[in-house]
């Protein structure tokens, strides 16, 4: 604690990222990054722009590449907001749309444990959802009053989504509240709320290319809603950082949208490596959420999620654990090639004996 | 203006980036980009970068580009802080170290015009300084009681700089306010206070490489101080984005940096077009603040700013000009190569008949 620290900064407890080691050593499977490297036209697209130009700062609302998302996802340009990963986009939300110190906004009691640092950071009130046993979220949890929501779909770190049904429903049910969907993981399997947009002007979607499209380490995520809402987030931009997307992290992402073939393929890999680990933990005796993510949350029945996660890193295999009563039996492990998965799979039988 | 903003958005009034338009056939000298490319060097590492390993989130705290600051500035890593650009290291040093609806901060009447936006958007109050007719900011401007300290130098739009001994006088009379110093110029002949890092626990110095490194379109910045303030910007980082800093800009800085051969060639060539085109406009009769940045701040006795702004775009140079008393004579110019320079010198004549 220092003692030029504002009060901000000495009442919040700052999240904690995943780890990123230097050593190569470690099988990652803890941050939920795609084993397969980014479109190969991405990269090109990038190398491409790597030049002269770089001298100039980039497009501040990045046309170009709004526009190529607006013609992918059947929506206008205008509806597009582009942002140095979901995370900033989630919050710039935060301010935009939720007040300091006034109604609680609700999320679910697990969840991406990002909220409730964006919450104190932001001074946003909120109540969580408690799931279920099964880690499910009651649907009716969001009929209270509110003063926002935000719903990670499919959920982080369950893998447990919700249907568009669901989520149209809770949209109807809080038309005065802006209703934040996080589709980080909706791209393996998840079901989108990208077409309900045009007929909410309360939903604001955000996705990101750090997943599906292998490029977590460019930075990139863009949320689609409403003219309004997204003239919001440009106000919290042209408040805090005018220029957050570099021409870079442009011209890649671009590329990488367009590269369909290559994000079809990888992402179908992943949801068979998904099925097929998912199916052999089962018959290991494992509980395995059913998952519509690029992770899978699991638990053994003879082996506390503390020492899994433990284990596997003396074996050199980093996977996630969250130390809290509903979720602490389990681990969540990222989805890795199939190579990677049949090493994690031999390594779990040995330290489980199952 | 939407039912779904916050009153935080709904009572700013954002920053208004200079233009950046599509088409080329504009000699840009309105944003104080650098005219020579970025050092082949740097181009070269991020290409380097360009590959399979974008799909892993970058080091969120980038720790070889904070070593290698560190070494070029004579300081430990732990007094460095990596940023997306310096904007945003100023926004989070509003919130990390200025207290909202505390005692006022400071800063001077004529200066970067993101402070007043960071203020209203973090809720900071703060007292103006108000400069001289000669555009000097009076150094005993900042010896009232205050929340906090902000100092351009040298200053935008005028390119005056405050000396070594001024800043450290000023730090002295200022032991219990965080003082920041914003450097983005000062490697085109301005003093920086780098050499007081470690004897100023209240100093936190902001440096970019977006102008004197030829690097505006890769977003890097980075912040300089005692270990406790840095520990304090890391706290915002992770309540607002852990990993701002893409693979690519961390690469490509870090060579960027190592590249002193290429860095003293360019930033030598724009001292001297400076000092040539200065001179030739005073000859003309205009006014030129002496400047010890990238652009010149300059008047002329038969043309107002507004009009001189106007007839140079009408020929295709964009310059900027600031709409308030104390500068509306005036027009901001920044210094491009010689041929653009002397293009823009024979536009000038023509416009005032000089």
């Amino acid at each position: 604690m220092s003692r030029y620290w504002s009060r901000t900064i000495r009442n919040i407890t700052p999240y904690v990222p995943g780890e990123q080691p230097k050593d190569r050593k470690y099988i990652k499977l803890n941050t939920n990054e795609n084993p397969y490297p980014p479109s190969p036209r991405a990269l090109e697209a990038i190398r491409n722009a790597c030049g002269e130009t770089l001298r100039l700062y980039p497009d501040p609302v990045g046309d170009e590449l709004r526009q190529t998302i607006a013609e992918y996802c059947g929506l206008s340009g205008k509806n597009v907001f582009l942002g140095n990963g979901s995370d900033e986009l989630l919050a710039f939300s935060f301010s935009a749309f939720f007040e300091p110190a006034g109604k609680p906004i609700l999320f679910a009691d697990v969840t991406y444990s990002f909220y409730t640092v964006y919450a104190a950071f932001f001074n946003v009130d909120y109540r969580l959802i408690p799931v279920d046993q099964a880690l499910n979220v009651p649907e009716d949890g969001y009929s209270r009053d509110n003063g926002g929501i935000i719903i990670a779909n499919p959920n982080a770190p369950t893998g447990r989504g919700f249907s568009l049904e669901t989520i149209e429903a809770i949209l109807k049910r809080n038309e005065n509240s802006v209703v934040i969907v996080d589709e980080a993981y909706v791209d393996f399997g998840g079901q989108s709320s990208v077409p309900l947009v045009p007929d909410y002007p309360n939903l604001l979607v955000i996705k990101t290319l750090s997943k599906s499209h292998s490029l977590a380490g460019l930075r990139v995520g863009y949320a689609l809603a409403h003219d309004d809402l997204i003239e919001g987030l440009t106000r919290v931009k042209d408040s805090f950082n005018s220029y957050t997307v570099d021409r870079l992290a442009l011209a890649g992402a671009r590329e990488a949208i367009r590269d369909e073939t290559y994000f079809q393929e990888t992402r179908s890999k992943i949801i068979q490596t998904r099925e097929r680990v998912s199916a052999r933990l089962m018959e290991m005796g494992f509980t395995v959420i059913p998952s519509q993510a690029n992770f899978i949350f699991t638990a053994s029945n003879r082996c506390h999620g503390s020492v899994l996660f433990q284990r596997l890193r003396e074996q050199n295999i980093l996977v996630r654990y969250f130390d809290n009563p509903k979720t602490d039996a389990f681990i969540r492990v990222t989805i890795g090639t199939d190579e990677e998965m049949d090493h994690f799979l031999e390594v779990i039988e040995t330290i489980t004996g199952a």
